[in-house]
């Protein structure tokens, strides 16, 4: 990767995996090419799925003091003898791109964020960008909105319920105890935008959309064809009544996933650059926000791509 | 204050007030009141409001070096030359028993709260009680209801949502730009449960509430009597008119006011506590969670203040 200015920048990611999840090695995959593809520096770091949480924590412990890594992701589901929030720990908060360390995630529940989680910047990328294209001021769009968050994950649900708060939209944040209280549909009909992230195929359909919806699916699902037995992937949400009531409406496979590639690597030269960019007194710059309506992914060839509007 | 348990806890606590703000006075002579009544240290560091930002961060600096204090509370407004976000972080995290360094604001977020802001911990233990007095299960309750939070300040309306988010609630939260937006109202007639920290007198009345709501009053604003010209403490809420209607609301002045000083000190006594409590890593042990539904103010004299119930 080129020098980033004046200053050199050399972004440097490393993901770890403990065990042998499907989806965390198809997510690392999708990673490692788009890394190597941009010429970061990439390291994989696989962990046996009995490894001791001691083990493990050495080894984040490793990435986390070398210098030629500025980003880390620790990929989901850890065994259970390995805690998530011990190994969060371990991470330097500066390397912590996912911000899942609780500086980071203090800095975005205060509104100072140093990082964005990816999935929830995606989501706000995609958000702010349609706005734009549509010819709307995305700040009066949202103050104006009341956007509906569906799903409570510290790495997609809550934030993207900070950003909504952020960008000074009316928030309603249900899951599933909405569900089970029969509150959800009655939630999801009043979202001017609605994003979903319930990991529930086909949860939302177009019954429970109110006419013009913005609509976002965060869901990722693998079904099985009822008629020829293969595989597919599908969101939360049911696209074609979906599409056939909303403004907008992003698609699975496609949608926010690649974006949220793009992001984590942006994330990965964010860290980076903040790396060389000392505050008064010693810590990092966290004063160095992400503009509030100019999300951008800042890396070659980080393309935006367009939601798909029917 | 006594041995607690078998290990020696002794709690201090320093208040830091930038200049003469009326209201922060006030609440810091109350505070001293029953810092003093329960032989807790206290200390006061009163700062000119010209102070030099670097001096006011040397003077909170002291305070969290110093050993006898064990909690620091930074009172509201500072003057413009005095950033809080630098100031916050020069807290040390231990001591910073109001949740407003990043890391503790994280560790909420994240849902392991090490220390819960007093004026949202005081709502939540209201409810909580309340709700256990008049013979239901919170848990459940909280699962079933659609809490409405009104403000997002970095001390009560943000945490409030994210207490709300941890009891599983559907949760709805909405700011002047949702009454601007018209939603206001639509909002507050939805609540199960309410919120209101808006900081604007006699906001919801009675015809902005469902029959049966229980609402709490955060709102603390000082009017003119237009009869006497004489000064009095009213909420957010026209109490008269919403009591009407409601299972329960709380009042202003008492209220949630009384039990937020009692909380403030019991999170002094618990950072007195956790400074003993070193986890494997060596840092405080935050796994120490309060309890979500056995909040209690463990502080001699911590009498319940019990919600008026119409």
């Amino acid at each position: 990767m080129q020098r980033l200015g004046v200053r050199d920048v050399r972004p440097g990611l490393a993901t770890v995996i403990v065990g042998d999840s499907y989806p965390a090695h198809a997510y690392e995959r999708r990673v490692r090419r788009l890394a190597t593809r941009l010429g970061c520096h990439y390291v994989q770091e696989l962990l046996a799925a009995d490894v001791e949480e001691a083990d493990a924590v050495a080894a984040v412990g490793k990435l986390a003091a070398d210098p030629r890594i500025s980003g880390i992701l620790i990929l989901r589901p850890l065994p259970p003898q390995v805690s998530e929030a011990t190994l969060y720990r371990v991470l330097d908060p500066g390397k912590d791109i996912e911000a899942v360390h609780p500086v980071n995630s203090g800095l975005l529940a205060l509104r100072r964020p140093r990082f964005v989680p990816s999935t929830p910047a995606a989501v706000f990328h995609m958000l702010d960008r349609y706005l734009i294209e549509s010819g709307r001021d995305p700040a009066q769009t949202y103050a104006a909105s009341t956007l509906v968050v569906i799903g409570r994950s510290a790495s997609v649900g809550t934030p993207a319920v900070l950003l909504g708060l952020e960008r000074n939209a009316t928030v309603l944040s249900c899951d599933e105890h909405s569900h089970r209280a029969g509150l959800l549909y009655d939630c999801t009909r009043r979202a001017d935008i609605l994003i979903v992230a319930a990991g529930v195929p086909g949860l939302v359909t177009g019954e429970h959309v109110k006419e013009g919806v913005i609509a976002i699916d965060v869901g990722i699902n693998a079904v099985t064809d009822p008629v020829d037995g293969t595989l597919r992937l599908v969101g939360d949400l049911d696209f074609v009544s979906v599409a056939a009531r909303a403004e907008a409406v992003s698609p699975v496979p496609g949608g926010v996933g690649p974006i949220t590639d793009i992001w984590l690597l942006a994330n990965t030269l964010r860290a980076a650059w903040l790396e060389g960019t000392p505050s008064r007194d010693g810590s990092l710059d966290d004063s160095v926000g992400i503009d509030r309506f100019g999300l951008r992914a800042p890396v070659p060839g980080g393309e935006p791509v367009s939601m798909a509007t029917p």
